[in-house]
């Protein structure tokens, strides 16, 4: 694997997405072709056929743990078709949400237990992990605050959980990100938009300038 | 969970399921309603969706991690939906292969590593051990004749495998007997189907007298 791995963490409303596109842009400007820009499901049609059952509201009797192996079993077949792929040519891979996520939401939120999603999840991953992570730091107030005013009408599932899930989910991010201290990288995601993709990219351009040159 | 967990191991062609309705009907015989007869999908509409994406013949694609982590999946939905309940009612649940097959066919056929199946389906299954597993002991060779004798249209893909996959999988299923003397019941399935039924039986009358007085 020559290539890098970069992965995005974060609450919704925390400007992650925003980030990705600025980063995206920056690569460009710089004629940059060497990375992709991705997200689970990632397009494949069986992480996308998975992705279906797991998001059909009718099954409504789906249980967490059916819920946890449906995510890893998508992330596998995305790993397979577009990551493994792009990193043995070299490339930088930027994506959006990765393990770490699974960790937090299912592992603490909805209290499945951190080590049991973080081991099954390695089944998935071949002990794949990123080379750097972005954890953009948000309080849980304030990112539920941020999505209900800017879309009101593309509220999710996991937006709708209740607050007392998304401080779990928070205070699960910082203790990974101070076991983590090489590889997670904190933003302070309450500041300004640029300052977020200024300082993002500051430490990449210094933790990996081979494609920032 | 007050009930008892009975699981049937061995290749196809072993008469595993010519075994299982004889037991069925020596139950009902008996008067006994008291259990259950059961393999994976198990009917829920989550699991069968999920074996619908296994089964899809056009997604050659699918890695073989995907696919341990999508049976698993089936697996837990099975559990939660049909297994757990009737356990903790106290119930006799006889149910056809479980994690030994994924261990055998996927670990060790497959190649995927036994222990590594085994650890992630602990994930789906919380630790949950059968009481007794029979397992129908049959030469790779003896196997493949009788499937090719008996139902020449219905071969599966697993039955397509090469000789060389089936003899891994059955060293597999012998170092797991060996493994775990007391809960895995090895029986010669080269003899009739008569005394492969009586033998079986017998056991289960020794082990669960509870559910066959």
């Amino acid at each position: 694997m020559r290539g890098k791995f970069v992965t995005f963490e974060g609450p919704e409303g925390s400007g992650k997405t925003s980030v990705l596109k600025a980063i995206s842009s920056e690569l460009q400007q710089r004629g940059n072709q060497e990375y992709i820009l991705t997200r689970e499901p990632g397009g494949n049609r069986i992480s996308e056929a998975i992705r279906n059952i797991i998001l059909d509201t009718r099954l409504t009797e789906m249980d967490a743990r059916t819920e946890a192996l449906l995510y890893a079993a998508a992330r596998r077949q995305h790993l397979v078709e577009s990551v493994f792929p792009a990193l043995s040519k070299g490339k930088l891979v930027l994506c959006d949400r990765f393990v770490d996520s699974s960790v937090v939401y299912q592992g603490a939120g909805r209290g499945l237990g951190e080590q049991e999603i973080l081991q099954m999840n390695q089944f998935a991953t071949e002990g794949l992990i990123p080379d750097v992570t972005f954890y953009f730091d948000l309080l849980p107030e304030v990112g539920l605050t941020r999505i209900n005013e800017h879309r009101q009408n593309e509220i999710n599932r996991l937006d709708q959980e209740s607050l007392a899930f998304h401080n779990k989910v928070h205070e699960a991010y910082l203790e990974l990100a101070k076991e983590n201290p090489t590889r997670i990288i904190l933003i302070d995601a309450t500041q300004t938009l640029k300052k977020v993709i200024d300082q993002t990219i500051e430490q990449l351009k210094t933790k990996l300038p081979d494609f920032f040159n």
